[in-house]
């Protein structure tokens, strides 16, 4: 196995402290930032992940805050999904795409007030785009990267943890939805929502400085809930159908080919710079898509590039996620998959590494 | 030493077959890809770098192509270097500002022609920033990422080396220009340039199918020259006073807080979008500066956070990037120092993580 180099442009964390002396054993960099993904052994992670609790280092999810009278102008004009009926208190996942269509991120945004956005994003400098775009068109908007980390605590026993840091009305925030809580003297956007599909909540540190007394908290807190540090799980959100921005999509694809048409009011979203591009792909639907795939046999090695998807001779998509599911007991996969062969049951093989595998497209994820 | 989890996200090259085949010990992520940092060890590959030939896999210099009748426009909105003398067929060292004057990259511009322009960036989404300039001032200029993997040869011997591949005409490439030479059916450019001080030059390898034929041929080409895979070094790159984009700059800085004031042509880079916010400091200059620092005593550990300095109890600046030097024994490093202890000569300690050290404030770089 091959080491990372660690320097100064790969940030730490507020809580790489607490990371380190969990155990980390592998890292890897998500918007130059450090994100554990390895703690006892991904396996081990997984099943903990599911009957119990854990406390992810997710910082890496930077955002990006809009502030001023144009910031709802400028969020819409970033996604087809139409935001008028949004409210202050709610989390929108957004498809963000360019001109062309193509997807430049997938982040959460979070409406804090007409006039205050923050986006939570994927592994892309999103910033970079929103500051052109605003500058480009003059809008009166602050845009920049504040000092929030997110602290996600997911898993089962995750409402009680958080009960007993923030107290019982935690329990009453909804999904995608957030609150107010109090943490270390400062306010705290405390959600409902988290990468993964075994329950949650994301919590926005606001200061580096309270990352780690909040990371003590927590896992003194939950001593006898078994909580350990975690971190987003490879198996688990492959069974949950949880997309990864640069691995399973790219600014190559639509939101359509990505599965992500529910998320899309290209018609009535007035103002998205991707709207004209798009409204035909939304009219006629895409020509490949995100699908489930299930790859028989044993366990696959690490998919660490495209795996070509093929029908006799003829390459028919691409596998971009997949690993063994221990609860499943099958290897689970993400693909990229043409119409001509994207119906649940169609048998197709996968070119792994060590050789071509039967394979089946399937109906649904399996969380 | 903690491991890196390889995914889809994580880019393999055109060239990773070869790097691996070599015994790539340790990578860094760059630009979304993979790029190595170690093969032997950081201190054998500083030896060989300066006394043999290395073969780099430095695709992660990826490009931004501009290409229309307002390239040169653009190009010019999105720096404050002066670059009406340039002409095609040269390569500039381009400091990217923002509105404020904050650095977001520091790549070579390649003037292909009059209205076609490659930038060959540091580790930032630069695409994301030009595309939004482009699209919020309705630019006629297409931008996209195209097939391009730079792969840099490097050390006293790369005249050598290249003049057997490519023919004894590389020879007459001068500094920061480039021409056209033929591999595998193709034209490539091969520019006179690198991220090291020890000579050598950059071939921009369009197409992912000849690298690994490219890779291959140099590699038997200069069996007898002692090539070997390599990597930018980190030692070597210090003492060379090259800076890194994420490790001793970002957009918090100006380019002339990062030394590079001569590279700005403020006042008569009209267009600049950067040009308001940076007169000012152009004229009054920064009031903190890039330096060369000298850490007295023993190895200091690998940087991988801000190290402060500091005089009696005051921070009058922070180390970013810092290594022993076993050509100069000491440990050399690069620091963002304020203008009240930036003299040549001044004392100051630097806070490492085994401690505070002596350390002194330099004229030059080693190199």
């Amino acid at each position: 196995m091959v080491q990372i180099s660690l320097s100064r442009r790969l940030r730490r964390t507020p809580f790489s402290d607490g990371v380190e002396a969990a155990g980390v054993k592998a890292y890897t960099v998500y918007n130059h930032m450090l994100l554990p993904t390895v703690f006892r052994s991904i396996q081990e992670d997984y099943r903990h992940l599911k009957e119990a609790v854990q406390v992810w280092d997710v910082a890496c999810e930077r955002q990006v805050e809009m502030r001023g009278p144009d910031a709802g102008r400028l969020m819409q004009m970033l996604t087809p999904r139409d935001l008028r009926g949004m409210l202050p208190g709610q989390c929108y996942y957004v498809p963000i795409v360019d001109e062309t269509g193509g997807m430049l991120n997938d982040p959460v945004a979070v409406k804090l007030a007409e006039d205050r956005w923050w986006v939570s994003i994927a592994d892309s400098d999103l910033l970079f785009w929103i500051k052109g775009i605003a500058y480009g068109y003059r809008l009166d908007v602050l845009v920049d990267e504040p000092d929030i980390s997110p602290l996600a605590i997911q898993g089962p026993k995750a409402d009680d943890l958080m009960a007993r840091v923030f107290g019982d009305s935690v329990r009453d925030i909804r999904f995608f939805r957030f609150g107010w809580f109090r943490f270390g003297g400062r306010d705290l956007v405390v959600a409902r929502s988290g990468y993964s599909k075994q329950g949650g909540f994301e919590i926005y540190v606001e200061g580096g400085d309270i990352g780690m007394p909040l990371w003590q908290a927590l896992m003194e807190a939950g001593r006898d809930l078994d909580v350990h540090a975690g971190c987003p799980n490879l198996i688990e959100r492959i069974e949950s159908g949880l997309l990864s921005y640069g691995n399973d999509m790219t600014d190559d694809n639509t939101p359509h080919e990505c599965g992500l048409g529910r998320f899309c009011n290209t018609h009535s979203a007035i103002g998205c710079v991707g709207r004209d591009a798009l409204l035909r792909v939304a009219r006629e639907g895409p020509v490949r898509q995100i699908r489930p795939v299930e790859i028989h046999g044993d366990p696959v090695p690490p998919c660490d590039r495209h795996w070509p998807v093929v029908a006799g001779d003829r390459q028919v998509g691409s596998i971009s996620s997949a690993a063994w599911s221990p609860d499943f007991e099958t290897n689970v996969a993400i693909g990229m998959i043409r119409m001509t062969h994207w119906d649940a049951g169609t048998e197709v093989d996968v070119i792994t590494p060590d050789g071509p595998r039967a394979a089946t497209v399937c109906e649904t994820f399996w969380n």
